[in-house]
């Protein structure tokens, strides 16, 4: 019966072979299904006329020509002279231009652009135009969008500006194309091939980038190499950076704290030592002979085994000072991450472990005695604020932990009014399910944005923080930790590509609300069916809450297996350093579970605004989402809801798995609506989310139980494993495990 | 003036989205662009008449269903009754066919298949026939490349059967999906998502595979990980052999020897120990309870570190006929390579190494006094033939030593004659310019397959000792390390499909001509023009001799970088072991080059039949191409030529880079011929192959004349760089290097 399910989908697909590999993203350009929209279009757009010819206009022009080629399948002239219905894309600056529109340029800053309707010489034409090409190349985009989307073009009004200055992936991606936390095959960098071989990818890459206003790629990964620093991969960074230019995006590279030692020969890489800067200086003269508009460099130090400027009983600020002053003649900038947590520099003795949960005393760990790993960031930069060059943006990654499915957000968001902080978003999912689970993150990069941080009272949300406007800073920026690798589709997981959208669209507009951009990447990927995208909307919508009710419901967070974060591990306990251990973070025993961060525990709640921490400080007043981020709680602790603590948790998890259920009968549903190669593919992947949802539900609920001793209320199934059987799973080749 | 180039890339590449991206392999399926031969196709099939529902016959349906529907731009209707220009497609057995087409069945054995026109009932009609399901699908696929490759079929009368039966791909993947040896990529077995995800890649595979006859895959590395034959992999394996079974394709896994101790619990693996061979027999009992129709074990045992039955004292026989009698009740097969050069088990003290070229005394080598690696898998394995079960293969590589783009044949074929060989082709382009050279190899191997070993006098070829017909063998095998990757184009160039096709098609039918294989797949992949065809099969053609010539002509071998082989490094001397190292496989000093294996040095050619040694023997017979592997030859050695030997070395590695050259100029002429996409792959990749060539050749002569100390013929341009350059070049990087 299993052989022939399986026949059927061979042969379904099949029958499908040059259907819907997924490699065109959302660039997808096909014929417009809807025939009154379709005649619409044509009569709005009778002629192009397309002014200026840098490398950018020619990308815009050939984009245009070929996406109205697609959708409207049909030529369209390009005129010289004005007519009826024409479209015409120009720069301030374009002289051929002389039609009087009243666009106010100013207003539209490097990048902005304006799509309007326009009435002139009698003539009803469509304008799209910016102050530079890339605003140009941006307006084609987003024209092209309005049409893929299917809105009315019958009287465009359209004015839009960044929020954000650098709109940035990071790439995790290492030289030998590894990708560390990628979960779609390897790195689309192909470093041995470059600086001869350009692959169609790294120019499809940049047009999808800038079809969603990313102006920025980190090419390397953060746990850095100094060879990306040599001359032999700099002509390959110049390559990328040659395709990658037309598109409005500037390359950046990690830099290796110790290059200078382990590149330039020299004994130290002190950054308050004459030689070092200056070795520094020299090597940024020589990245910017290569690629003249150099990015900068993206600094991850004196965290998890990367070197950094305590090594030589320097602060942060002085590493991140001397790499911003070799940039700066250059205009480069550095971002400096503040995901720190050496305890080398920390001196508590603080420790929480309960008798019943002690990390393992047979196994050495770094420091068994750990400070809260929640406070480190803070109290690391904090003291820094104000210290910093101009050219110097700290990194923060928008919790205080690491990328859980919930966190509150990093209390540093507020805590340093002169530094310009870079909102760092993971969009890999190294703990939302990695390769295979349907997350829409686009809700959890909104909760954090919209949150209120109180820095100035009410209003003060992160998203003012992070676009400069609240502390009127003029840099700006905001990075996601890219999902991207070879795989055909590149983010393997056809839902993956969402996330990727997402963080372009937030990063350029942070009021997009999730729905329009669920909605947008769902007609443009799949269909503008109205049943079709209510459905898959609902899915996407629905998805992230899921995955933290089966994962951490109610505030749990970092109980996922050792290195390779995938699969539930709540026991483990004998990790390399305390805060790498599960039970660190829930605390689990016999009275109760949680992470106690009031006064009476680690006392992080201090490091927020008191608006902020008297909510979260009382155990009654807390959002329950965050309850056991701060509290230890009684099993038998009365929710909201009238259940006690754990028949709560039991509620959530078991809801958690419910609502995968649902969405795997939601898409079933959709069986007709799109393609057979993405229905099946999202199908499998759905079937697989569902069995690893009841894992992570079974195993949490196993595991705690042996501490709550209560029962798995009677209503819901049983688990079908014991707890002993799953604790003997392996994963040796779990993917993307850096360790 | 180079960016303004690469922007003419970018826009022309830009322009051409929807183009070619290699996926579709040689299964395009276009529609026929001759309308003259387009018209007589769609004349001469009315109707389709499809008997059968197997899995393979569905398969077979779709895919002719698709095929003629993509060439012929037209749907065939699938008709009940027969009428003129039929196409009728069944099996001996089918019962709905009652037409006298007086076929001889018999002579189809299992898998061969019959495409007749015939008239039957006045109706003129095709046939495409077999005894089987397989035989039918790949009449299906033999007829779809009739009309790809625009053969004329009106009356058709092909009847063909496979030389050899089993036609296998040997990955190199390992578990964690890096590939040794692998140029395109990563694996395509995404083992972490298996059982529950089936990639549309496995399916594309199998049909790709189908399509050339290819009937077997290796899935596993030789170099082998136990956990594969844990239930964790089985039934991941299982899931691929799902996939495959309706292409007649059989998956094989690497059997690691020491399994027993890894993963069975045992504290030996010795092959006469009883618990050992009860494990086997209950670990194939397991493997065929999930695959019932596993080919078998393919093992590389007592080489390059790999255990073996020689660490228990027992020999190759022993270890092979225990895993032969585990499979033997379920018909399974083991593949076991001869590819050994432990030297534990020889005693001799040969030194071949000239005061000169000694190995580094710096470096601690394995033996230093090593013997001759070419005679190693003869001396082991000789002395076993007939000592063999029946279900047991002995896989022996094209030559002594290791897929060098040339060797003289292995002196195992024709000296086993109880005993079936499977050949080993290496696919994938390790030593062949790894994957950026344009390389067919279906020269190298026809150039392996002809030759004469004299086994039974003249006329004992290579082919006809693996076809099995030299020796009266029942079965027969042919292997080819596989070039598959996840690259968007699986082989990353697109030369690399090339190869393999090459291989699946002469493992069907040795007696193909090379320019037959090329022709038919530059017409499936690129185009049928007459003169692009001319040119690419000219390059294709010439293309082995020149690598031959820029890398190592004359003879010489192994002179590649240590470890990663990308690139020439004939100076080293300090490898793990003797065998390693360039400098014992030239043994260039002052009186001449090369490795003397007559009766005055190794005396290998002792292990050859008379009639092949006595013409290798003798420097003045020997020919000129295998001179160095026979002969050390003094720098005035005079050449057919009239040249000496110098200089012919000289005249052969400047001709090899002229040749690349002249490839360069005849590719560019094909501009206007195909989709710019893969044009500008080609052009991009010959740049690289240009440069590559350019340095193996000042490498390679700049090192040698240290030793002549004779001059570069003036009419040659210098080399542009010196030796300490070339000896500084670094790639820590370089890919597919497993150690």
């Amino acid at each position: 019966m299993k052989r022939f399910f399986l026949l059927l989908i061979i042969i379904a697909l099949t029958l499908n072979l040059k259907a819907e590999d997924g490699y065109r993203l959302w660039l997808r350009y096909d014929k417009i299904d809807n025939n009154i929209i379709l005649q619409q279009y044509r009569n709005a757009i009778s002629s192009i006329h397309f002014y200026g010819s840098s490398p950018t206009l020619i990308a815009a022009k050939n984009e245009l020509l070929q996406g109205l080629r697609g959708l409207l399948d049909k030529k369209i002239p390009v005129a010289n002279t004005i007519s009826n219905h024409s479209l015409l894309v120009y720069t301030k600056s374009s002289s051929v231009v002389a039609l009087h529109t009243g666009i106010d340029y100013v207003a539209l800053g490097k990048e902005g652009f304006v799509i309007r309707t326009i009435l002139a010489e009698q003539k009803n034409i469509i304008v799209i135009t910016a102050n530079s090409d890339i605003g140009v190349l941006y307006g084609v985009f987003h024209f092209l969008r309005l049409l893929q989307t299917h809105q009315n073009i019958q009287k465009l009004f359209i004015k839009t500006v960044p929020n954000i200055q650098n709109r940035i992936l990071d790439h995790w991606d290492n030289l030998d194309r590894t990708v560390e936390r990628g979960y779609a095959g390897i790195s689309i960098w192909n470093w041995h091939t470059l600086p001869d071989y350009i692959d169609q990818r790294y120019i499809d890459y940049a047009r999808a980038n800038a079809s969603i206003g990313i102006n920025g790629t980190v090419l390397t990964n953060v746990n850095a190499d100094a060879l990306a620093l040599t001359k032999d991969y700099l002509v390959k960074v110049a390559a990328l950076a040659n395709v990658f230019r037309p598109y409005g995006i500037k390359v950046y590279l990690t830099a290796r704290f110790s290059a200078p030692v382990e590149i330039g020969g020299l004994k130290t890489a002190d950054p308050l030592d004459a030689e070092v800067q200056n070795w520094w200086k020299q090597k940024a003269d020589e990245i910017y002979q290569y690629i003249p508009d150099f990015g900068g460099f993206l600094v991850k130090a004196n965290s998890e085994g990367q070197p950094g400027p305590q090594s030589y009983g320097r602060t942060h600020a002085d590493g991140a000072n001397m790499l911003a002053d070799a940039l700066a003649p250059h205009n480069g900038i550095v971002m400096w991450r503040a995901f720190v947590y050496d305890v080398r520099a920390q001196k508590s003795n603080e420790n929480f472990a309960s008798p019943e949960n002690k990390i393992d005393p047979n196994k050495e760990t770094e420091n068994i005695a750990s400070p809260d790993r929640f406070k480190h960031a803070y109290n690391e930069f904090k003291p820094l604020d104000g210290k910093f060059r101009k050219n110097v943006l700290i990194q923060v990654k928008n919790g205080p932990i690491d990328f859980q499915p919930r966190e509150p957000f990093s209390p540093l968001f507020g805590a340093m009014p002169q530094t310009p902080l870079v909102m760092e978003f993971q969009i890999t999912q190294e703990y939302l399910g990695q390769g295979t689970h349907i997350v829409d993150e686009d809700p959890l990069f909104k909760e954090v944005l919209s949150i209120g941080t109180y820095e100035k009272g009410k209003g003060s949300t992160v998203a003012k923080i992070i676009d400069g406007s609240l502390e009127e800073h003029t840099v700006s920026g905001m990075a996601g930790v890219s999902n991207i690798g070879n795989e055909r589709n590149w983010t393997n997981h056809p839902f993956g590509q969402a996330n990727w959208y997402a963080f372009g669209r937030l990063a350029w507009d942070h009021d997009l609300t999730s729905e329009q951009i669920a909605e947008e990447w769902i007609k443009q990927t799949f269909s503008s069916d109205k049943h079709f995208i209510d459905v898959a909307k609902k899915i996407m919508l629905m998805s992230r809450e899921a995955l933290v009710n089966y994962m951490t419901p109610l505030g749990l967070h970092h109980i996922m297996g050792t290195g390779h974060h995938y699969g539930p591990a709540p026991w483990v306990s004998n990790a390399g350093r305390a805060d790498w251990n599960p039970v660190y973070y829930h605390r689990a025993d016999s009275a109760g579970i949680g992470f106690d961060r009031t006064a009476t525990g680690s006392n992080a709640l201090i490091q927020y605004k008191t608006e902020v921490s008297n909510q979260w400080n009382d155990v009654n007043t807390c959002d329950e989402k965050y309850l056991l981020w701060f509290h230890h709680v009684g099993w038998n602790y009365k929710m909201r809801s009238g259940r006690n603590f754990w028949d709560e948790l039991c509620f959530k998890y078991y809801s958690g798995v419910d609502s995968v259920k649902w969405m795997q009968q939601q898409w079933n549903s959709l069986k007709n609506f799109i393609d057979e190669e993405r229905f099946q593919q999202v199908k499998m992947f759905l079937a697989i989310q569902e069995k690893e949802a009841v894992w992570w539900r079974n195993v949490c609920l196993l595991y705690f139980q042996t501490f709550s001793r209560m029962p798995i209320p009677a209503i819901y199934e049983k688990p079908d494993h014991t707890l002993e059987y799953y604790k003997n799973l392996k994963f040796p080749y779990a993917p993307a495990n850096p360790s």
